[in-house]
């Protein structure tokens, strides 16, 4: 692709669509070179279609003179899934963002894929609905990224994940093709092998417009609490006991010392002495079902070495909780300018194997590694910071990040719970699944995208 | 495939396998032939692998000589998805039938394809634990086929179906390779699109050998009851009315007039005067909430023009309903030689107009046509009763068929609600996906299967 053939490319989507749909300005095309690795990669334009029509428009232009197309959400990612790393053409989705309908009585929401997830939580609540997929984004982040990447969330370990309420996608080929999804949101079925590949793409096979989600009812009471522990090992190892205990929760979260220390700033939060490590648990469900799962809950911490537990009294003290949780991430830049997000998981009773190798590489490589996450999952985001300018710091960082992937394998875990492969896992991948798994892979990239133009580089690797 | 090679590769296999494992007797190929669609065509032979290194090997000597290779579960399913159409190899599954785990803390079972539905259910409440799916065939059908078909059932209305419970599969490809699922049961995201696209693939993209299914924990209290109407239509109208009244069923289940005529034999059910359709519905949940549910569920019910009411007062009451409900589809026998069994499903407001275009065309087609299923779905099970021998009533009867299909889609239907494809509604098929389905699934399947020899000639059509 040289850039005389994408100039041509972006003139006739101009030319077509309206000026006011691309972008070639430096300074707008930087804001759409990263996402949050900070990895950057300058593409060489940005559009901004309006409807599913003005994506096949866009699509169709592109695929003609074999520029790539990489679609885009909030750019929310920690994996570069949307990282333009061939230059091409950034189709962002921001401005496909209504609701087209919310279904009451079936419980089924239409979306543009430009939908954030939390005006989606918003719409859904008034009629006692929710959308239980909740990535720490949510105030951000798209439901078509959402869709791509497959998110999760705390709530997932009860709920599922994203692929769990996705009845039907309606996507853009390669080459402007529309696929609309077969009789999204009727009965219990969805017979529909494209939805399912859509899903966790990650953006690789085809440009998602539209969706159909299940939204459940919004359970009547929640109870939330904050219980201390000396250590993480200790906590993770508490992890398993309240999920052996017979009631399931609906998150149990993970918070180290060192993302407390970080979230303070926000949340006046009075952590107790000696307290190592911290995890925020909520149960739901009906009216009393909540309190009593909780008490039995409670029942198994004192039993597993709590120091300190506080409930959450009122919706605001919960809201605040959370709060807390969800600026754990943003709140890391207190203590360096960079980061290493990874996000691996491994079988639940591992936990505790898991942490204890986290501390030791923390140690080896002199770093520091604020760990935190959906425990009851077996799923921790292990940050690595570091500061981007000390060279040496930086070889550290990434040795630590190959050893902690080298060990989640070893305990049968994966190297990405939630966030995905995008280009930063991409070496990592080819162990995880196997020599038939990458041969099966790149088929299905072949089968959707014989040129390879949509999104390249990323997590379907065409052979 | 001429009947020298595959006489050759039979010969291999009975050479490397014993000749235990291979069967070629004319009245064993009989019962190999069909399924519960009473479509039969004779395979040239059956094998009865023991581990899945013997489906590899028997799919590996087949696939040398281009011989097809037909996998079976148990045969009970409805649309001649493993009937051996082009004659060939079927590997029965029915002795790799070992549950190989209960991981009851992670709740996730391990089992060989060939356990039985009904075996898993029983081994899973020794530990409190269900799998929710939970198709008419349980006590016959095998997880394999669950899994390829994507079985359903009463409980999909709450619970959804088999794909809401795979975690991973275990498959033996067209050539004979093993491919592993990735990570099966670690965490709650489960990125594998192989996974995807094997469930529902109605064995025709590889040899399912394993299954990693999750389970949830039983619920503690469950409440049943039989509701009369005086017409389907009233029936299916306050199906609608129970689905919008804020609390979800377990199961909604539809039983029309003839359909209760049979089952008259099995069970004990006294039919007040008047009453031409009934629903079943159960609630379940902890302890009073299933009783709260039903309490709403039966305001709804009296303003809905319900006759009569019969409540399961005792676990065994409740059983016998159930009994009842899974006896309809044998029972039917006692109306006709044989039947079509069709499972269209509508959007569940269209419900009431795809039971009066059933009504209009049993008339005129003049034809019994006992109708009953997933009503809460919108899934119906639609029976045309007719006598083979009578050649004027086939012909009815397949245009009925083809007049119901018709009247699915203009309602915004799906042609198959849970029972799928195969060989019978092929035909339908490229109306429901339109073009670009079509060319994505001959897509998919040449990833899969770039010679056409597994399972040929079903849903999944090579172009």
């Amino acid at each position: 692709m040289s850039d005389k053939t994408a100039t041509k490319a972006i003139g006739a989507i101009a030319a077509k669509l309206g000026s006011d749909r691309v972008e070639t300005a430096r300074e707008i095309l930087t804001c759409y070179a990263f996402d949050a690795t900070n990895i950057k990669s300058l593409p060489f334009a940005v559009t901004f279609p309006r409807s599913m029509e003005e994506v096949r428009s866009i699509v169709s232009l592109c695929s003609e003179s074999g520029v790539h197309v990489i679609p885009r959400g909030a750019g929310t990612g920690f994996v570069g899934g949307t990282v333009p790393v061939t230059g091409g053409v950034v189709v962002s989705m921001e401005r496909l963002g209504k609701i087209l309908d919310i279904d009451a009585s079936q419980r089924v929401a239409v979306v543009e894929s430009g939908v954030v997830n939390g005006m989606l939580q918003r719409e859904a609540a008034k009629h006692g609905l929710m959308f239980p997929p909740d990535p720490s984004s949510l105030e951000v982040s798209t439901l078509g990224g959402n869709v791509a990447q497959d998110a999760g969330g705390p709530r997932a370990l009860k709920y599922g994940v994203t692929r769990d309420y996705v009845l039907g996608i309606e996507f853009v080929t390669w080459e402007g093709r529309l696929v609309e999804p077969v009789c999204p949101g009727v009965g219990s079925r969805r017979w529909d092998p494209l939805d399912s590949l859509l899903t966790s793409s990650e953006g690789t096979l085809g440009l998602i417009t539209k969706i159909w989600l299940r939204l459940l009812f919004v359970p009547k009471e929640l109870v939330t609490v904050l219980a201390f522990f000396g250590t993480t090992v200790a906590a993770a190892g508490a992890v398993s006991r309240v999920l052996d205990c017979g009631v399931l929760p609906a998150a149990v979260e993970l918070i180290d010392s060192v993302a407390m220390d970080c979230i303070k700033a926000f949340v006046d939060v009075n952590i107790p002495s000696g307290a190592g490590c911290s995890l925020l648990i909520e149960t739901d469900g009906r009216e009393g079902e909540a309190r009593e799962s909780m008490a039995v809950v409670r029942k198994v911490l004192d039993g597993a070495g709590v120091i300190d537990v506080r409930v959450a009294e009122s919706q605001a003290q919960r809201e605040e909780l959370w709060r807390m949780r969800r600026s754990i991430s943003p709140s890391l830049a207190r203590i360096a300018p960079s980061k290493i997000n990874e996000d691996v998981c491994v079988p639940r009773s591992k936990l505790p194997d898991l942490v204890e190798e986290v501390n030791k590489l923390g140690r080896k490589y002199r770093l520091r590694v604020p760990t935190f996450g959906h425990a009851g999952d077996g799923n921790l985001h292990v940050n690595v910071m570091l500061d981007r300018r000390d060279k040496d710091e930086v070889r550290r960082a990434e040795a630590m990040v190959g050893e902690l992937f080298e060990a989640t394998l070893r305990l049968d875990g994966t190297i990405s719970g939630e966030h995905g492969i995008g280009i930063t896992k991409l070496e990592y991948l080819p162990r995880q699944l196997g020599p038939a798994g990458v041969v099966f892979q790149s088929r299905i990239k072949r089968a959707f995208d014989p040129g390879g133009t949509v999104n390249p580089g990323k997590v379907i690797v065409q052979s």
